[in-house]
């Protein structure tokens, strides 16, 4: 489903509207997690060993595990310790589900995937351009609410949502940070904001860094240990899986290649710098180039359509988009030396005309022997990638648990 | 004592010259070398498994390590398996050594390092420009001796010696590959051929590398988990730490940021490509282009001495230099985003005239957040960085298995 189809689109929902922080439901909820974050973190554990892990009481911490356990969220088997009769509680890999959020400039999407990485709901919607931050948020709590419904799956049985953003988040505070797509929501924590209100264990992710994660998850890139993700759409971002895992650095912001300089007297760029990537080859540049020759304004849309009809402005436009994306992909292989680059985003549909250039950019600009041993190639999750990214992201916490 | 100094320049040995591989002290020497192998790998062990480990006879097994502990090597101590009674062989962190070799487009230094990381022994000699790999490696082989000599350790106490060489090394067949500094050295399997001469095990890296892994090991940055090493020198190149360790990726070239691209239509480079950093900041383009200018062709030491005497033209070459580094280096940050980059090579004297334009570079460059939280700084290390990285290689392995 495609994420700008009119089809899909919905009301908003009302911001904040299902918020009540204080009821006795929400109390439970917020035991029940604290159980399921000692177990994601440490692994099975006996019913006296959660409740010193989440100080909880020893009826509470009974209480929530037998309704966990009725829930298939937990299975629970007899066991001893010290000596004495005790029960075991382990994570339920059949009947406990991953939630993944992608909330783009213009779109939601959520899917759910149980531990064996089986998805067993999903569902986009669109959003208003300029939407805020609460707009945003609100959309997925309620998007959320419709896909776990549909796939008939309690909210209890959920380990946690993973929600990608377009913008670098500081993992230092969780905050998004200047540069991201989305200004309207620079300097919003969006870690506890959506914690309230999707009532699930929230693990927030920029969108480039999730698209990488669901291509040695989901992709066809499996066990690569060195990959990285290029998303080309209104910005430009890269996701870097390093050693086998997603590289977040010093304070979380890694594989800013929108941000290279490409053009020292170039036009100046968002982040406050002049002649970066973003300003030559992000689909807002290219449909900005387009639209002085158009009639009307064209779209992502417009660009595929035209470029498969050989349009040769259209085609130059994309060609030298594409060139200046190799280029700058060249500057971060000549650095980490990847198995993989894989390029994703709102472009895919191109296919060669817009993954020959950026093969040639490589290529040209990359230590040769650097260039001959890199695969490039499309990304063959579509619009789906950062999702399921995000889904990858609990999964993985459990992986290392269960 | 200076890499360049005359006062050390010694003959070169003849080639090849040590190079007994048949003997009963090369077979011998093998052996030994297969049972350190195994107790780096895999840490303390019974001569009966050393026996298993190795495929050498318990008899050779008993041997080998009576000679080992005699001169300090190894302890061994009675201990118990399946049983019976057997002796337990460990490494002995007082009487094992690790060398550290750096060899340079014009001199070669060797380090000898305890396993609590004291240097006990320490020297180095001039090249001639143009030298042999034949000649850099005798030379290398020779200093050896000598530092062995000169610090009264047997070589059957060197747990192996780290060499550094300043070029990038395909890790899947151990050889230097193009755009090395050395192009007399392209194509050669230095790992096969430093062992023969050396008769201890060797691990070959490049020599950024080993310049960060010293920052992290002997310099003022321990404990540090994302550190990259700047060398600008005759080349340009960067090491990476990540996650705390140094990072290989593919093939095993990263950190190439000499080749990212600065001018589209500067210089040819050695790569192959053009305007790559290389051509607009290393000091051999700095020494290019003040020589033009000067009576009679200008040395790294004249631009160090002239830019303390405040030479206009000598720190605007230095300036547009750094300006030049800092642009490459914010490319490399905004993909890493490190805590820290060390800037080494044989400019590190000039201070801050060529750490300030390195610092606004990387300013004017870098997305704002990461130019804001990332520290620059000059190596503390000088021209003993990279042995001293030699060595560290070494001793990490050792560290990992006592």
């Amino acid at each position: 489903m495609s994420a700008e189809s009119p089809s899909t689109m919905r009301a908003l929902p009302a911001a904040g509207r299902r918020t009540k922080p204080g009821s006795q439901t929400a109390l439970r909820a917020r035991n029940q997690q604290r159980i399921q974050d000692a177990l994601l973190a440490a692994g099975p554990q006996t019913q006296a060993e959660l409740s010193r892990a989440t100080g909880l009481s020893s009826a509470t911490v009974s209480n929530i595990v037998r309704h966990m356990s009725d829930s298939g969220l937990v299975k629970t088997e007899p066991t001893t310790s010290s000596g004495r009769r005790a029960l075991s509680v382990r994570l339920n890999d059949t009947g406990a589900v991953a939630a993944g959020i992608d909330i783009g400039r213009r779109h939601v999407r959520v899917v759910l995937a149980t531990l064996g990485y089986r998805i067993i709901g999903e569902d986009s919607i669109s959003l208003p351009a300029g939407h805020s931050a609460d707009e945003g948020m609100d959309a997925a709590a309620e998007l959320f609410d419709s896909v776990l419904a549909a796939a008939d799956v309690g909210r209890d049985r959920v380990l946690g949502a993973g929600v990608g953003i377009p913008g670098p988040i500081d993992r230092r505070s969780g905050t998004v940070v200047r540069g991201a797509i989305l200004p309207e929501w620079v300097g919003i924590n969006m870690r506890e904001d959506l914690a309230v209100r999707l009532r699930v264990p929230v693990h927030i992710d920029n969108d480039a860094n999730l698209g990488a994660l669901a291509q040695v998850t989901w992709g066809p890139h499996g066990g690569c240990e060195n990959l990285i993700f290029v998303k080309v759409a209104t910005g430009i971002g890269a996701g870097l899986v390093i050693n086998g895992s997603l590289f977040y650095g010093h304070v979380g912001i890694t594989g800013e290649i929108g941000h290279a300089t490409i053009s020292d007297q170039g036009l100046i760029c968002r982040c406050g710098n002049r002649g970066c990537l973003e300003t030559v080859a992000s689909t807002a540049t290219m449909i900005d180039l387009l639209s002085r020759a158009a009639a009307e304004p064209v779209t992502t849309t417009d660009i595929i359509r035209q470029a498969a009809a050989g349009d040769p402005a259209t085609l130059r436009v994309v060609d030298d988009a594409g060139m200046a994306v190799g280029r700058a992909v060249a500057g971060i292989a000549n650095a980490l030396n990847p198995e993989v680059i894989v390029v994703g985003g709102s472009l895919t549909e191109l296919g060669d005309a817009f993954l020959n250039p950026i093969e040639r950019g490589l290529l040209r600009h990359a230590v040769p022997l650097i260039g001959e041993t890199t695969t490039v190639t499309m990304s063959s999750l579509g619009d789906r990638a950062e999702a399921l990214g995000a889904a990858a992201l609990v999964l993985a916490m459990a992986d290392a648990v269960l």
